[in-house]
């Protein structure tokens, strides 16, 4: 019989009627024949509540407290799994819920940002072979010290597509408030078209690059174990995204899919002098510092001396201008630039390796429009660009237009 | 170094603020050297809250989905620990919360009213070797197969007392919205007054007739492995009550206080065939259904007919109408009577065995203000009586006074 993992987020079990909802969904996918493993978040705005509540007993409970955070948010999920399963059982379909630890999700000891080891799920098989649905709390886990963790940010897809993988899942379907992933967001491209497929590296170019609909680690997982991940709405009974391995054979589509993201910074650090140090300790005072640096350009200038681009998050900005500027001083470079406010747009698609058109087709693009480039990285499925995040929207809709992502294909 | 154990109930860290209040105490009573370990309930009505959400989903959470309810409910107070924990690392004091389950508290498998069967408490121990103070969740404990149980009413009353026993605390502090145990209920008794001390036996007594300090299974507790508790205000800083075994040699005094209790009921089964048969069989049936019996009174009639009187809680008094009357037609009696609306007084005191005044002066009082008496039982240190509801606070002070409970002694 097949297995099937299914992930409901915070919103798809909001209210007890949402979850009575979800309960008919997992019990007419039982009734189908399936064996069923269900993975729920917190309730609706549970986790936040929880945290608003830590920050009333501290200013800093995530590094301060993190073991005690730990313990405390993983009471969001908790609430959650054991009213579904409640409402399950309401519908004539037996089931019983599992913590992360009772579950077996073992991770290491990283309190809130937890990373998942191994599943040893043995008794979640047990069930499984006596005919009930496992509710499983998604987001946490125990380390080999039996201390509960959380995975922090993504954490119920995590959970999710690394149960699939170690149960040998049909498939890993991920229940959420949109239908699908989109060429581009909806909100901001009214052509976006929803995608039927996608594979995993391109959806893992759009995860890291600001889309919302699925994140990262959940992908790599699926990617690394091969299970197909299902992307779709809780709220109706359309197919959404399925995610899956690159088909051999198939001939590969330019362009994929648009994401963005704002709150993205530029520094330049002007007038370096020559040669690989400088850039070398630049970058390696920041990473000391924990501060995770995006795209790095270097331009030697007719003088000899360098300019060099380091792009960070908006969060980090200070401590890096800080620990650049003191680089410029002790390096006896010139002066340090600055330039926040800015957006990060990666244009995805396995396609586009070996076109080289896809660059000039952008930069014509947004040339076109007005719109200024301050920077660009690639990799073999992807493009990104850095623009204005006033310019974001609209950089996003003549590059979704140029590169005929709406409409069918 | 003396261990303490605290236990801190659901008003006082009904708010962050309250909760940083308690972890003060618990902080202050750590510097002044001794070895803490605070057992907590669910924040204010957090508890009332989930059972709530329960009910959204089922008409009959306990019966139907137990294990899921104690999953569900046994998230308040990993919630409570969780900040209490963090509210005392932030006064500068090391601490770490359990949950039941990591405090091995091992209890049976009767989900929703579960007891204890053994406190492992080897990660407890070590912890406070580590000279930490440890949070332990109350009311919820973990079944020998590995399932999260609840304790049923009074748990984390009971929690402590378990804790303080297995331990070989020094003491056990009931921190509660009360300042301690007294000779009546102060909100219907004004003349009501403090205890400084009562022993176990008197306190089991009151605890079980409707006294709300303090819940019967912990004072149980206390009483075989003789724990000092000493039951007192989270909200001041004076001595509450202290319960202890009976001191001998001490001048036993004749009452200690008195409790009581709404909602009793009385069925008389009126002609019965004489003989032990049909009472027994009375007996025996209720018990089949569930149905607790408190008081039993027998009376022959000149006819050699019987009158059979059963007292009950008005809650089972539909099932317990519904057998009587079978049976009195079985039995072949002549009818039912039924009176509800009852209230039963104790009068509690080590002091009154051996001495059969207090029943005759205890029946003059109330006759005296034309209070009727339904129904009587007695222990070795107690006087149950039952009265019409409308006269419990009536009764209550003529018995305060008349054994002059008020004042100082």
């Amino acid at each position: 019989m097949a297995l099937i993992v299914q992930k409901y987020g915070g919103t798809s079990v909001g209210s007890p009627e949402r979850i009575r909802q979800v309960a008919a969904r997992v019990a007419a996918e039982r009734r189908r024949g399936s064996d069923v493993v269900v993975v729920v978040s917190a309730m609706g705005d549970a986790t936040d509540e929880l945290f608003a509540l830590a920050y009333r007993i501290s200013e800093d409970p995530r590094r301060r407290h993190p073991r005690e955070l730990d313990l405390l948010l993983s009471a969001g999920e908790r609430v959650a799994m054991a009213l579904l399963a409640m409402a399950i059982r309401e519908c004539g379909v037996e089931a019983l819920s599992f913590t992360g630890s009772q579950a077996a999700i073992i991770t290491n000891g990283a309190h809130t940002v937890a990373r998942i080891e191994e599943v040893r799920a043995t008794r979640v098989r047990e069930e499984l072979e006596r005919g009930r649905v496992v509710i499983i709390a998604g987001f946490q886990g125990v380390s080999r010290d039996r201390e509960v963790t959380t995975l922090g940010r993504g954490g119920s897809d995590t959970t999710a597509v690394a149960l699939a993988a170690a149960l040998g899942a049909a498939r890993c379907e991920i229940f959420t408030d949109v239908d699908g992933v989109h060429t581009a967001d909806p909100r901001r491209v009214p052509g976006a078209r929803k995608l039927e497929r996608i594979d995993y590296d391109e959806m893992l170019e759009l995860a890291t690059s600001g889309a919302k609909v699925m994140h990262a680690r959940a992908v790599e997982i699926g990617a690394r174990y091969r299970v197909p991940i299902h992307v779709r709405s809780s709220f109706g009974e359309e197919e959404g995204t399925l995610i899956v391995g690159r088909e051999t054979g198939m001939e590969d589509l330019v362009l994929t899919g648009l994401a963005s993201e704002s709150g993205h910074a530029r520094l330049t650090l002007c007038g370096l002098p020559s040669g690989m140090g400088p850039t070398s300790q630049v970058l390696s005072r920041l990473a000391a510092a924990g501060v995770s640096v995006d795209m790095v350009a270097q331009a030697d200038r007719a003088d000899g001396r360098r300019q060099l681009q380091v792009t960070v998050r908006e969060e980090a900005l200070p401590e890096a201008r800080e620990i650049c500027g003191a680089l410029v001083t002790e390096l006896g470079a010139e002066r340090l630039e600055e330039r926040a406010g800015l957006a990060r747009l990666a244009l995805v698609g396995s396609g586009m390796h070996g076109r080289p058109g896809v660059y000039a087709r952008a930069f014509e693009v947004l040339l076109e429009k007005g719109i200024e480039v301050y920077g660009l990285s690639t990799s073999s499925i992807s493009i990104a660009l850095l623009v204005d995040a006033a310019n974001e929207t609209a950089a996003l809709e003549c590059l979704h237009e140029a590169f005929g992502l709406g409409g069918e294909r």
